[in-house]
């Protein structure tokens, strides 16, 4: 069994790539650069991480022409990226415009060209700030994108087993595979140090508290 | 009214460009290099036929990666390009795996970026020899995809009026509007003389035939 993995050097598509090595898929992962501030560490991290889980192959993939598009403080460094804020009800600034449908076409393409048979991708409903294409009914429709947009012989199925599911809950599955935190990184404005106050930070730092952990990665800030 | 056009510098995304403008729309327009043959020759089309129309944006998108991917003779250099074949019922070589729903992703995510109201595609789901991602179905999918994948503000048209047409009924709109065919290219093999033989040349030079219309580009082979 063959699958596809976006790999982005988070924690959430760490753990998935070790659920699906552990499930006996072999694994083919993509890498993807669209410009966001921590690409360089976000890189080293999903290297290391494709590393230790032996992946058949690392395809690293330029999406900077979504910094071209524009209208995301992710990828457009003049604007600045928003604090976690919890009374909040609009998307974040760094919504970046139908991004997963862009990183799941490219996964499509590779998964049909290797005769894969699933996709991994971690999104969350749940703690993605209300992203539109993070939602459920946004996978179940790229489902049957891939279902007729793909050669009648082409079976791929989109697995997104976090979907619904808490960060605690994904980090109570990669401890028991021993997912090295260590070399994962969330945070959408710092390569050095997290700075523990973007959306990214917050959520990390609250699922490992709540799971009594320590979370490896240094940040700028104490809780 | 705004209006992403993907501009291909074939007659059909030319003459869908003309139909755009002549509705009224200010276009955006997208031309894509993913490592096909004849790029260079297609990028210099598309770019005076954006000219021509007086576009409010030329943005040229560089899929090469999905060459790494492969799987495609027209991508794939050292694979020969199918020569058409009417008795064929499988897809040709020159289907690049996925490639409309890669497209319509980057269509979609700067037409979100500029508030556009419509993407116009001249996908064909007659001449275009079975390709998965032309299907009407496809495209029906695509549109729900755009509905549920982008902020619930956006509401973005996905519009493609040659879909049932053949290559005669869209050279006879093209006529009405003028456009230009000495400045569009459609052969999938070469850049100075079209082949005509490849699938793209036989399609074009059997609707300017039928239409009984002198087709102004050069070709290697008389028909």
């Amino acid at each position: 069994m063959k699958a596809v993995c976006l790999l982005s050097g988070g924690m959430d598509s760490s753990t998935l790539a070790y659920v699906a090595k552990d499930m006996g898929y072999d694994i083919y992962s993509i890498h993807f650069n669209y410009g966001q501030r921590t690409e360089r560490k976000e890189k080293l991290c999903a290297k290391t991480i494709a590393g230790h889980l032996g992946v058949k192959e690392f395809l690293e993939i330029d999406l900077r022409y979504l910094s071209l598009i524009g209208g995301s403080s992710l990828t457009d460094h003049s604007q600045q990226v928003d604090a976690f804020d919890d009374s909040r009800e609009m998307i974040p600034n760094t919504y970046v415009p139908f991004r997963n449908a862009n990183l799941l076409s490219i996964a499509t393409s590779l998964a049909e060209a290797r005769s894969a048979d699933a996709i991994f991708i971690g999104v969350q409903s749940q703690d993605y700030s209300g992203y539109p294409d993070c939602r459920p009914g946004f996978i179940e429709t790229f489902q049957h994108l891939i279902d007729t947009g793909t050669r009648d012989t082409t079976h791929i199925q989109l697995m997104t087993p976090f979907i619904n599911m808490t960060k605690m809950d994904i980090l109570a599955i990669g401890r028991d595979l021993n997912v090295p935190y260590e070399h994962t990184w969330s945070c959408y404005q710092n390569e050095e140090r997290a700075c523990g106050t973007c959306g990214a930070c917050h959520f990390r730092r609250a699922a490992f508290m709540a799971m009594d952990m320590e979370d490896p990665i240094p940040y700028e800030q104490e809780e």
